[in-house]
């Protein structure tokens, strides 16, 4: 397992009601230095606008290679300005989406200049929020074309479509594992994918294990955000906070599938040490992976063959040693 | 709007503490008397085992004749037997996959025989509940196999999947419109489609007028089931109780993609007079479908056109009455 | 630990879409031996109709004598037959409301007979559908008033309230731990307390061991019931199927505030071996509980006192060995 | 129905990701003329630092005075300011506990030079994130006490506690409608009750009638807050924009009831005009009372009394002239 860190997840976190955040702000370099030093750590999100721009990129790139990080990805920013507030790719100002393809190509030079040949994109703000309120289907063309047009704008970097229900709109156009896969076989792309971020998917009601299969059978898993939370809404806590057993078959599938890509920490850690609370995540993942070297995925195997669930109860147990 | 009632509806239902059901069981010309006599019917749905069989065929379809009403769809019985309890089209047993096929291609001879074209499948045990139980692409081969072989026996009786996020499985095979229309796509039988049922629709968290809208872009929209919930569980009550607003962008979206299949009912009023929780339902639908017919959508159209939730609001309230 | 079975667990379970069943239905002689066998068990749990009536009571007490279990509570029969469809304690006929009254002091007379000192009390049926159904106040005045009534029928026998959001009812009267602790302390009777399910806990949005600790803060917690589910709906899965830290937080809250009651397993294996099942939750739960033993608890009552959310998290995994 | 708004949905509105805000930030008198413009609001809620300091209450006093608009309630700050964010009365940290205390204190103060007779506490950053976390009963001890002291601070001016099951925490400790009627009443004053948030009751999964009803039947509902969402999260949306039949039955428990309190409106207006998001939701309200007005609520007795479910919908059908 490849580890990395979306780099805000290591500085000020704000929600609604704090919005100056809970913590202070570190420097850049800081949060790239506790990045590095966490033990499995070896690569980097960026994030556009917060973390990088095209002002700012070669000495961004820089701070990585000093630290040994390799650039994962690059997250352009569709969401944390005031113009993208009702939309980026299908802001009903057709100025706005012109820009949020520009602003996606741009990340996409960036990331190549970088040696990193993925774009996650997260078109948070295109979504709507109130019934009678939107046109599903120019909405959806809209979205098709923009990705589209980004895709053709070089090859070698790829782009993977990040679904989430909801937030910051209560409905977003992106809201599920199969919404998603359609729009990237709309593209008909062979670079555009999907992100399975594991609390969007549990918002979206899915069994993220199963998202991960679909996914991979159709070679579109490209990337993958970890995180936990209660179920009904994006929480972004520590791995292994709420869930395990569904850790556990997403990792045994991911093997089974021969998932190739990053295992990428993605956390709000509002009131804990941002350092410490991604440390955990990646301590239970590769405690996980650990174990599942050692025991094996034959006995995993057997089960999902046979379906009989108390026996599924009987290994998960067993696993955790607790006999 | 053409309604149709699922004849089940308006006999005893129970549930797992009261499975002798909350009522006592009318005669089945009783239940189509009464569906016969609430304005606006003009079909009915069959359920296998429950109302048909190949042995009371002819039968029921002389009772519907005898009645006015149309055989809207047949839904063959894959979940109402022991041999159905782990699955049909995805049963672990062979033996039992096939039965589930061969029973489909009953119900749909029988559809024929009674001028019906479209045969509703419901895959309710078709899931699983626990995690590392299921082989999930195995899972999806069969179904989608299944399906095919189905849709091959014959191409005057059209197959449309009805999607349920979980019950009685916690997880389903086909849990979401999205989901379903893959499988659709991948059979690529232009008689294979969709059936959304409002209520799971809503236990799937998907907004109901959007999915709609993106099956009839795909040209998968077969069928429609009416009932309305409190989001978290297939509650099957009457239309209007609990939602209002997505009802009415429904109905807006159907018009204006010219939806011209049936509107169906599929309620378990278990404690209610069955006959009056379904005359509820229509009375609400065909009083929003009148209105919409005199207000015209314009209105609407311009809504969806222009994104503004405070004007969404305004209109939806004067379409009310609410000034 | 001491551990029980609800009797019916071992039988066959239906729902409203196999209202016949998933399985065969064993004697009850063959279900109290299967409850004997399982390691640990030392208490039933009857339901009232289903397992005991005041014909089968002596029969029933010398099923149990003879298997060497104990009759931990009796289930009154408030949801399983036409009469209580709509409600017992709060039917809108008086007549019921006197039947099930009448009920639950007979299964209270029967109870005292098999040296058992709890009722545990789940008004299912009592509660409403739909908005603008019901009375609120009325019914919760009913409801005080036949507890207050059958508590005074004897006072060795007590009486635990439990509580669930919904179903058999989209609304249950009672519906969370405090709802239901404000009942029992406006019945002003000793004898009255609550039971929590741990999974009703769940789809009722709370942390089960703050209700729990809520609770016995007022000395109101009598009893216990184990399963698991997705936070939605009561599943009733096996113990440690879905969640596991929140097992472990309860225990530790049970140890800490010296809970002496049963825990009692109440599952609805609908597929499963339901043998296997049941002895699936009891080895979770009591291997959790040798660990607790053996790890000490002093590094939790640490963790609660310093509220480090990420400490928690090492805590945690160490205690499961994945380090 | 005496409506009012908090002052600052008139304002900029921000999330975590876009934390300068959808909009531009109007100034304090600005956002006063604009509520008195609304017709129907005859006050204002103030929230601590956002909108009212000790050292701006003259000038804001003054304003309010000056748009011919009444104090109807100041909500101290327990939840905008870093020292806050690890909890207010809770907060491990005593200095903060007694900070949270002079704050509120404070509040009261200003409130009764204001001519306000009501603080609403909404206790936003006391609760816990992850299992292991809290010590729930220390952090109830400190809650009620600190209640209490400032309970005790005047006797005229009362204390509203506010409930919301989560957000900014992912569990509050003031979660629901009985775990904090039961709050306020261990308090043993007169002058503690609670406030109910429609869209807070939502979420905690309860019917607001229902909760309403239980606390004017302790006498404890003191206030109320207005908005609409999916029932997943608090979004704050318009009244009316997700449900109907639900705000109706709230109107006529609260007649019924004979509440006297006011209909305060609370909304995040992110992308809308703020006004106009406001004026719709006093539109909705204000036309359902009218109509309530006109109709007279023997229907609705009737329809509570007899608990018929398919009267309800026809009645409410009727009610909406969806005849």
């Amino acid at each position: 397992m490849k580890f990395s860190v979306i780099l805000g997840n290591l500085g000020n976190t704000c929600d609604r009601f704090l919005s100056s955040g809970y913590k202070e702000q570190p420097s850049k370099v800081e949060m790239v230095r506790q990045a590095a030093s966490i033990e499995g750590v070896q690569g980097i999100e960026l994030v556009g606008t917060w973390d990088v721009t095209p002002d700012n990129a070669a000495e961004v790139a820089k701070m990585l290679r000093d630290s040994g990080l390799q650039c994962v990805s690059i997250i352009p920013d569709h969401f944390s300005q005031k113009r993208w507030g009702r939309g980026a790719f299908t802001s009903l100002d057709a100025a706005v989406r012109k820009q949020a393809v520009q602003v996606t190509k741009e990340m996409m030079d960036i990331a190549a200049e970088m040696g990193c040949d993925l774009i996650n994109l997260w078109p948070g703000q295109d979504g709507y929020d109130y019934c009678l309120q939107a046109d599903f289907l120019r909405a959806r063309d809209w979205l098709i074309e923009a990705v589209r047009d980004c895709a053709a704008h070089r090859s070698d970097v790829r782009i993977a479509l990040e679904y989430k229900p909801k937030e910051p709109r209560t409905h977003s156009y992106l809201a599920k594992a199969s919404d998603t896969l359609l729009v990237a076989l709309e593209t008909e792309c062979d670079t555009v994918g999907v992100t399975i971020d594991f609390g969007h998917a549990l918002v979206a009601g899915e069994n993220v294990a199963e998202s991960a299969a679909l996914l991979i059978r159709h070679e579109k898993l490209f990337h993958l955000h970890f995180n936990d939370n209660y179920r009904a809404w994006d929480d972004d806590m520590m791995v292994g906070s709420v869930h395990l057993v569904e850790y556990l078959e997403l990792l045994y599938w991911l093997r089974k599938l021969d998932y190739r890509g990053w295992y990428s920490m993605d956390q709000y850690p509002y009131r804990e040490d941002a350092r410490a609370a991604i440390n955990e995540s990646i301590r239970w993942l590769s405690a996980l992976g650990a174990r599942l070297d050692s025991h094996g995925t034959d006995a995993f195997d057997q089960l999902i063959a046979a379906g009989d669930a108390t026996n599924s109860s009987r290994v998960v147990r067993e696993f955790l040693g607790l006999t």
